[in-house]
């Protein structure tokens, strides 16, 4: 089975290779991203996405630009070092997992005694680290997600947390590559995810390119789907955990699961366990991002509502734990009542 | 207040004046159908759209046609009438309303005796009572479903069924309407209705213009809405109804009907009495229409998913007349339980 790598180092180990997801599904094309600007560039603009991926691409990035600085004296390549986290940091202010992937990285620096190419070695180490985690997480929620995934299911999944969002199988789909991979036969019916059509543009096209039969639908047609037994059971990411088992994701998310329990259909939600908040007590302490009005009033560049008319566009919406089936982590399946605190 | 006019005779009385809805929201243009050929055209390609506003274009058109034939001889003259009957006819094949409209006109016309300047007369008759029969249609909707829309009330509504769609002040929209010109004040969250987009498009576009507040919302943004407590009520349209008060709507109505009863937020439908269909026992018995695959795909020109995906594109769904509230037309409003079966 052929799953999408959607951030890996260069054959030659000097670029930080990438899908560029900006051209999907129209053209497939893979990017060596060599300088600071073409690293902050692909993050700031969903050249790479998913909040893993960037995070994985930050740091690989840091460890790239380091090595580039490596002649330089000691001074100016700490300084180019700093100045590169900077920017890279920078590169998408909301996304958690991208200042925590460069801050490992400017620790590892800081706690490597030796010259330039000590530590150049040291940040490549500690992104290819930071890589191989986020795999081995993976493959972690697909081994615990994939009795829940039989012979013969038909999965409905909404948005992108899939290859394509981490740096390996992905979280919501893991259990999915591995179910096929086992010889199961498995159908995706994929939510097209309004506005940005992440489900249409990206889950879609890398199941297909693993040979999973998907089929796409728009985000209202779940419910009528599953009114007629087209569902088995749903299997969405997460953006967030509050303690008591509240799920914050993708916008539909909620809709996917109210749906899903009128006709009791389980939904289960897989996710890392860093995802897990223990500080947020439930889903009305998380704060929702509004998205920008025109995401929805300009589709793809066409004016498709009245220029000025008010938009309500929440990125996320919360799933209340009573909903959810189970959790599936890479710690393993967690049924309710939920209780994250300590985790 | 300035509620929209799709169709109506021009001002002269030579032409059928429709707004061309293709260039919604972006260009407000009135057109003026004077030829078979316009006619046609304007229905095809959806200049002119929504069952009751196709019916009256077209019986209107044929009217325009005839006169423009008065002159010829009386064998020609009824050739020239019964080919126009024909082609408008066959300009939206599943269209109901628009065979309707049309044969109610070959009619009156078999039925008219005189010369070519009678029938004319006739048709032009006949016209403008199926377009005046609409208008009050539509207001004895509003009048009915006035009631339940009071002062302050968040209405949430699904794809257009409005004036646009109709001769008059719509069918959903009329209770709307009528409330704003009551002075009650009404705000409207409308899903903006994949794949076609007609709640953004359409339904944003003639209540901003009439100068009711609307916020547009993603249909998957609904449940997330109604979970904060953002909607009063949720009021929607429909294609037929079954003897036993099962809704077939546009596609995504269903998923409303569900959220609103997780809620515990009231649904209504509103649609003319001419809707209920006595010989469909239940909605099980409506068959579902499939759209074209990539209405979905191509979002306005873009492909935004693999090329040959399979698509699942039902143009309606079934909503069960348990989750309805209760159902708005000129006859009344009408509580569970339902039975049209001898409307």
């Amino acid at each position: 089975m052929s799953i999408v790598e959607s951030v890996r180092w260069s054959p030659d180990g000097t670029a930080v290779r990438i899908v560029d997801q900006r051209l999907l599904p129209e053209r497939y094309l893979e990017r060596d991203l060599r300088t600071l600007e073409e690293i902050r560039e692909a993050i700031a603009t969903l050249a790479v996405r998913g909040a893993p991926a960037i995070g994985i691409a930050g740091a690989m990035g840091l460890a790239v630009v380091a090595e580039a600085a490596r002649d330089a004296t000691a001074d100016a390549f700490a300084r180019r070092v700093a100045d590169a986290a900077e920017a890279i940091r920078a590169a998408r202010p909301t996304a958690v997992n991208l200042p925590w992937a460069v801050d490992r990285l400017v620790r590892r620096a800081a706690s490597t005694t030796g010259d330039n190419l000590a530590i150049v070695a040291a940040l490549r180490d500690e992104a290819t680290a930071i890589l191989d985690e986020d795999r081995a997480m993976c493959r972690r929620i697909g081994e615990h997600g994939l009795p829940l995934v039989p012979d013969g299911t038909r999965v409905l999944t909404h948005c992108n947390a899939g290859a394509l969002a981490t740096g390996g199988i992905g979280t919501a789909l893991a259990p999915i590559y591995l179910a096929a991979e086992a010889g199961r036969r498995v159908e995706v019916i994929v939510d097209e995810t309004r506005p940005l059509l992440q489900g249409s543009r990206l889950t879609a096209w890398e199941l297909t390119r693993a040979g999973i039969p998907v089929t796409i639908i728009t985000d209202a047609t779940a419910p009528a789907l599953m009114r007629r037994g087209g569902v088995d059971l749903c299997l969405v990411g997460a953006d967030r955990i509050a303690a008591n088992g509240d799920v914050a994701n993708k916008i539909g998310t909620y809709g996917v699961a109210v749906a899903a329990r009128h006709h009791e259909i389980p939904l289960y939600v897989a996710a890392p366990a860093s995802t897990f908040d223990p500080a947020t007590p439930d889903g009305d302490a998380i704060e929702i991002e509004q998205r920008a009005a025109d995401e929805v009033r300009r589709t793809f560049g066409r004016l498709t509502a009245p220029p000025d008319v008010p938009v309500c566009a929440p990125a996320f919406d919360v799933t209340p734990a009573e909903l959810v089936t189970a959790i599936v982590s890479d710690a393993g399946v967690h049924y309710p009542p939920f209780d994250f605190r300590l985790s």
